[in-house]
């Protein structure tokens, strides 16, 4: 059966609720990422996704190659062609509610209970990618989109202050170059976010990935340059990722995948980057905190109990 | 008008011929990649290339943005619908003949004078590419395939050696990780072509793109691996392109998309690239030979002038 013949009625609307939602987010999070705004149409679409997630769909248990996880997917009910990415049924809470996604979005988070601010977390990122897999086809966009943009906002709103999308390196390194006739203010370097928290304060660079797969050497080299440039350590470097998660549609089974000597690689011989947060944090990269070089990988919800460490010369 | 009507009974033997002779090249190469067999297919896969281009298209002129260069794209005689990449007509030599072929692939390039083996070196590059834009929809993978055997066999028959394409960097980093128990000499580093030329001579990291785009920081980035794995300058970093053209489909236009400002910060703090050739050298890259970072940006004819060059310690 193709996609298109077993769309009915009810999905259609679906969708278009969950694309409005999309759209007016990117819009307003262009314009003022850490804002209200941006708060209360983060927890709208949130809530549709789950609403269309457990209203309209059923669960099926997924084999997991995973120590001590358990993932299901998402099916439109009467429906089995087309299904969601792997959902972690330990950390996805379908009863969130809009009262504890506020006290989220509006940066309560250190009051909640550790492991419910990280189901919280968890199930308000995977929200929404879920319902599109199920509800577009091939779409990678969206979901990343509104990943970055959920990440951009509760760390800014922690933080305080809106990222730049792009810094100006070369204004800073034009001089530095013997020819170059003059600084070129107007040119940037496109990079991801970036937070400057004030003269006294780190700066925070902060890549956000839906996974890594192979070019998260990117992510290594980035920070390089800015070592480079404004000085070891001037940007502590800081890598958000949803999961590690690959489906296995053969059998149906849900496999992690890591390159933890690789990533060691990197850490020794690249640069250094102050911390990893996962929504889901693969099981083979904890033991790196444990060995040189020291790769701090954890849930993205302990990054709201070491902002401090974050935002200041602190090592930790 | 869609896509697979228009494909008449004669392209589909173009395409059928072309795809047969793809897959057996593909095959050779993995095996010995500098051999005689790889020479004949790539003979005869370009040259079929060729004549469906000169036989069944005809050339339409694009309008250049690129000083002192012109462009075409070829189309199917009779169909407008479906072009090729752009072609630079002064370096595609239509009437590459079998025998001027021959000397290309047998390593007899410096005897070819330097006009007509970059003629001929550019005109082999882009004839499969643009044969399959057009009788293949959005494959992006052959081509690039094609380009990186061409690379891989002109390279290893002038070293007369085979590369690797994955080097054991775990094995030599590992007893400098305490903690890990022992040397993993079964795992690898997944990289682009590395020619080890024997004891007393460089190393070569030679990674192979149809063009640079966004993602060129990764090349770079792999080179400082290399370099504090192995020490700085055991490997010479060669970076190999096919061109940087862009085709404005609005205005049937063509630029050239250059990055030189990041480029240079590249150069100035991730690690250094001995050279960077292209079949189709951007004209904004020339001027980076002669200011620090000092990048060599060169046709990649040039290469097969520079084998003692890059194959020992002599600078250049």
């Amino acid at each position: 059966m193709g996609y298109s013949s077993f769309i009915s009625v009810q999905p259609k609307i679906s969708m278009s609720i969950l694309q409005k939602g999309y759209d007016t987010l990117s819009k307003k999070a262009a314009s003022d990422l850490k804002g209200d705004a941006v708060s209360k149409l983060l927890e709208d679409l949130i809530l549709e996704s789950l609403k269309f997630l457990e209203e309209k769909c059923k669960r099926l248990e997924l084999t997991s190659s995973v120590s001590d996880k358990q993932y299901c997917a998402f099916q439109i009910k009467g429906n089995t062609s087309n299904f969601s990415r792997p959902v972690n049924s330990g950390l996805f809470d379908a009863t969130l509610t809009r009262r504890l996604l506020k006290r989220l979005t509006n940066a309560d988070l250190r009051t909640i209970d550790a492991n419910d601010r990280a189901r919280a977390l968890y199930t308000a990122a995977i929200s929404y990618p879920s319902a599109t897999d199920i509800l577009k086809k091939d779409d990678r966009k969206t979901p990343s989109k509104f990943f970055e943009d959920l990440v951009g906002h509760l760390v800014s709103k922690a933080l305080a202050v809106n990222p730049e999308k792009k810094i100006k390196v070369l204004a800073e390194v034009a001089p530095l170059i013997p020819g170059q006739d003059s600084p070129k203010p107007e040119q940037t370097l496109p990079t991801d976010f970036v937070f400057d928290l004030g003269p006294n304060k780190s700066r925070i660079h902060l890549p956000v990935k839906m996974s890594t797969r192979e070019r998260v050497i990117q992510v290594w080299a980035h920070q390089r340059v800015l070592d480079g440039v404004y000085g070891i350590n001037r940007f502590k470097g800081i890598l958000v990722c949803l999961t590690e998660t690959n489906m296995k549609r053969k059998d149906m089974s849900v496999v992690e995948v890591c390159l933890p000597d690789q990533w060691a690689i990197y850490q020794m011989f690249i640069a250094q980057l102050f911390r990893i947060y996962y929504f889901d944090p693969p099981v083979a990269y904890a033991p790196l905190a444990n060995r040189y070089p020291f790769i701090q990988v954890k849930h993205f919800s302990s990054f709201f109990d070491e902002l401090e460490k974050a935002s200041t010369g602190l090592e930790g």
